[in-house]
């Protein structure tokens, strides 16, 4: 057996020996029931004395790592008293842990894709996607990127960073922002993972358990999730071709003392609808009269094909009343979990903190070199080329549906984002209808999954156009097609 | 004035025109008050029919983006009928925003390293920082993995992962954990945003507003701010040199019934001290009679510079009762941001999926790199050479306590980990301590932070002693010997 020693060392050579062999036991390298080395052979082998080996299994012996048998040798033992028993089915949880079994949050269903995947289709189409297609990220170029600015500032790059995100960053945000028609201050901008977790924190410094959220009805499936997980009660405003119907706003605004109203004005998540420019100023005229503040969900608002831009809520408010959140996640790089939130006043630095106590701060290295990739206007190239071939995939999608899809099924060409909202035939329902797509190779998200209340949705399905390449996108529409005549 | 235009598209020209002029406006560029170029000129520069110009101007004018004065010419308006107010005095706050001032987040302090920095000494020594020194982090091994990784699967590392963190990363930690003799597996650990993640997610599951939670008094400051944000109530157990003083801790699990005992077992943090193994098993059998999770803070667990280990919280878990937790960010590089959290049972489900709604996954990009350098064997080298540089730190700063502090000056000498926990001379507090020691050049964290109670901690400061090297240590230890003098 060769235990390194350090003659050097401050450190009893026989006090070495026995830390070697106690790490060996402690992790398990030594299995219990081991014979160790005779000591006279293992002092031959170290070119100790044999006094000083004795010494150490004299150690372990009196902390009951090891038992010595007479005529025998010196055997391993269980390294811990208290055996360590593995979890089997005779070790009972602990109460509080069955309790928050009880507490049910119901078995997560299996996602599209993993529908998608168990059906085994030899070519599946995954048309369920929430984000960008990771083909148009522009990789090479963020890697040169990570590259040169690792080379050039290592210690700021893998440090910790301010708290609120990278200034820089911050600052290029608001001039971005700027161009949009939202005036703000790197200021009042915070860095989150992803605009996720900027939902996540306005929801927890600003609502309580059981406080009433008002939301589109359908909205963002991850926000419901977040929502219901937080304890809240979700209460749906319904939405049509111009986004949510603000006119019903009023009523519900004095019914239910909302503490929080979040809304998705452009290319809405399902539904790829648009809010009108009357509906905004009536929202934030109403946000404002009814002290309720808005959070504004502009999670895809660059990637506009067609038609005119409304201004942000955000544009609209006197200072204070919106939130506005938004993210490089879903264009650029889902992996990179960069989003932001402009805010201002005491809500901001409450924000600001629950971020702080949250997880501490965003990765700076990734901020970093996203504000290296932004600043030197690739971000700008990669946004006009990913509309070209988004607006390219979303006509196609509109021509297949129209081609293959039996009539009954109704959609609205989406000016901008990544998703078509289908309404599927009289009694055609998602749910049942989701396997048998799975089958013949092709995912869909479902209706409910995006409805507040439990049983909406079902005569819904939400299609993303810009995750396939144009032919896949026709033959994924046929087979949908197919699924829904055999289901008709 | 020059336009694009795009002869070849769809697109009527007029729409173009139109379209251009429009961005430019709400975005500013085109400021209210701007003439627009005559019809007939900008008809010529185009190359288009003055018609065509007239048509787009006169959409602009319906809009109302434009107003033509009879005579004069056609300026630009100001692009939202509802002025854009700046926040300026005169724009109130919403009243919930007032609320929320009103509930006191009381105005952070300002960092001992902000003080050190107003202070504005030439050569300034923090001693106060929570993590190791950048100067070690192996930024350009870092960088040739990140490299590789960016070349070979750029797809992949950019988008977003399993809900649960990268499986091969997972797989990884599990045999790290094994090695110290945790039996656990991939599919029970969490990654996090580094272990403060970890400590929000399990406090959120775990706990509502006003629910118990037991901490060593003191504890990670960081911590306390969290579970403070969360609203809870927290109750210290006091600690000596042997960490958690458990002995007393039956008496509080029975008067306070917490939801969650918080425990840093291995080089705490502030003091240093490792709780002995008779505690640790005390420990585990309190939490499995009294019905109460643990959480096992193992944050620096890998750091020890001499002495025997002792098994972690969880290695004497049956299962399902301790929630462990590390972190990559403390050791390697705290800008990376990624920690785990190890758990079985109905809390793992709760915890995943508390992580999922909370921002969906943390930095794919990140998880796959570091799973690439930890796995290359490179990170147990980095560790081995951390350990030995660090050791040398912790025996500098104790040999110039002992030379330069005055007597009445208590330290313990801590087997590993980042902090030497000083209990300063009768008289002296920290909070008094500390702009005197900033105005002479050196920073360290007062107590109170790390204090359940409010008013508690004022004799003590912690000082790391790995974020220098040691000829600065000496000079820092010296300058705070002085301001200690000063102030007696």
């Amino acid at each position: 057996m060769r235990i390194p020693l350090d003659r050097h060392s401050g450190t009893p050579l026989y006090r070495q020996i026995e830390g070697y062999l106690r790490r060996s036991i402690v992790s398990g390298s030594l299995a219990p029931g081991t014979r160790l080395s005779a000591t006279r052979r293992l002092a031959q082998d170290l070119g100790v004395s044999r006094m000083t080996v004795e010494n150490a299994y004299a150690e372990l012996e009196a902390d009951g790592l090891v038992a010595a048998r007479v005529g025998s040798g010196t055997y391993v033992l269980s390294p811990y008293p208290v055996p360590r028993a593995t979890r089997t089915a005779d070790v009972a949880w602990p109460l509080w842990q069955e309790d928050l079994s009880a507490m049910g949050t119901e078995r997560s269903h299996p996602t599209p894709e993993e529908l998608l995947r168990v059906a085994g289709h030899p070519h599946p189409i995954d048309l369920s996607s929430g984000v960008g297609d990771p083909r148009l990220f522009p990789a090479d170029e963020f890697r040169k990127v990570l590259q040169n600015l690792l080379r050039r500032d290592p210690i700021g790059a893998l440090a910790y960073g301010d708290r609120r995100g990278y200034e820089p960053l911050r600052s290029t945000i608001a001039h971005v922002l700027a161009s949009q028609g939202i005036q703000t201050s790197a200021e009042d901008i915070l860095i989150t993972a992803g605009s996720q977790q900027a939902l996540a924190l306005t929801a927890q410094v600003l609502l309580n358990r059981g406080d009433v959220i008002l939301v589109e009805s359908p909205t963002y499936g991850s926000g419901l999730d977040l929502f219901r997980a937080l304890g809240l009660t979700i209460v749906g405003v319904p939405t049509d071709e111009h986004g949510m119907q603000v006119e019903q706003l009023e009523p519900l605004l004095q019914k239910h003392h909302p503490k929080l109203v979040y809304t998705i004005p452009n290319f809405h998540n399902p539904t790829g609808s648009c809010m009108s420019g009357h509906r905004r100023r009536q929202l934030v005229g109403l946000a404002d009269r009814y002290n309720v503040p808005v959070l504004e969900d502009d999670f895809v608002g660059d990637l506009r094909y067609e038609g005119h831009a409304q201004p942000a809520l955000k544009a609209l408010d006197p200072g204070g009343r919106v939130i506005y959140t938004s993210t490089f996640s879903k264009m650029l790089m889902p992996g990179l979990r960069v989003g932001f939130v402009v805010a201002e006043g005491p809500f901001h630095e409450r924000l600001v903190e629950h971020k702080r106590v949250s997880d501490l701060a965003t990765s700076n290295l990734i901020q970093r070199a996203l504000q290296a990739y932004v600043t030197v206007g690739r971000y700008q190239a990669h946004l006009r080329r990913t509309r070209r071939v988004y607006r390219r995939r979303r006509d196609a999608m509109l021509q297949a549906i129209d081609r293959f899809l039996p009539s009954g099924t109704h959609v609205t060409s989406p000016q901008g984002g990544l998703f078509i909202w289908l309404h599927l035939p009289e009694g055609i329902s998602s749910a049942e209808l989701l396997p048998l797509a799975c089958d013949r190779g092709v995912a869909f998200a479902p209706g409910p999954a995006f409805f507040p209340a439990p049983d909406a949705g079902q005569s819904f399905a939400r299609l993303s156009f810009v995750a396939q390449p144009p032919e896949d996108i026709g033959i994924g529409i046929a087979r949908l097609g197919w699924a829904i005549e055999k289901l008709a």
